[in-house]
């Protein structure tokens, strides 16, 4: 069976405030790095997995049992064979 | 100036051991998921930035000194205007 590594991205939905990213922003601006705005922050996972015709519907299921909080999260997934 | 948002994805070098990417994989073949090998995490940042010649390199300067531990973790860059 044919190998392929899923790619999921998790990050706070954009109106959801992410500490981690301000706090980031902060260190930037305080290092000297002016040109810089906004920072964002996220997780991504790679999962390692055998191409089966229902992969999409159950790394979906993990994503949103697993990986992430659909209250405050999105994700997004990305396939490389 | 342009606007930019550079998005920074640091992950644990291959070599290193990623106990939450294993914990995940466990959690994952409990649940039922038996389909899936090895999971590594990672972390991502979304900087908002102007674009300016030497933006390039600035990244890099706060990649290695302030986003990720060149010992045992790596980087990439990946552009989006």
């Amino acid at each position: 069976m044919k190998k392929v590594k899923a790619i999921v991205y998790v990050r706070l939905k954009d109106e959801v405030l992410d500490p981690q990213g301000k706090t980031i922003a902060l260190a930037m601006e305080n290092m000297g790095y002016k040109e810089f705005g906004a920072v964002r922050s996220g997780r991504f996972f790679e999962l390692e997995c055998d191409s089966f015709p229902e992969l999409q519907n159950r790394i979906d299921e993990i994503c949103t049992k697993l990986l992430s909080n659909p209250v405050i999260e999105t994700y997004r997934v990305e396939m490389v064979s």
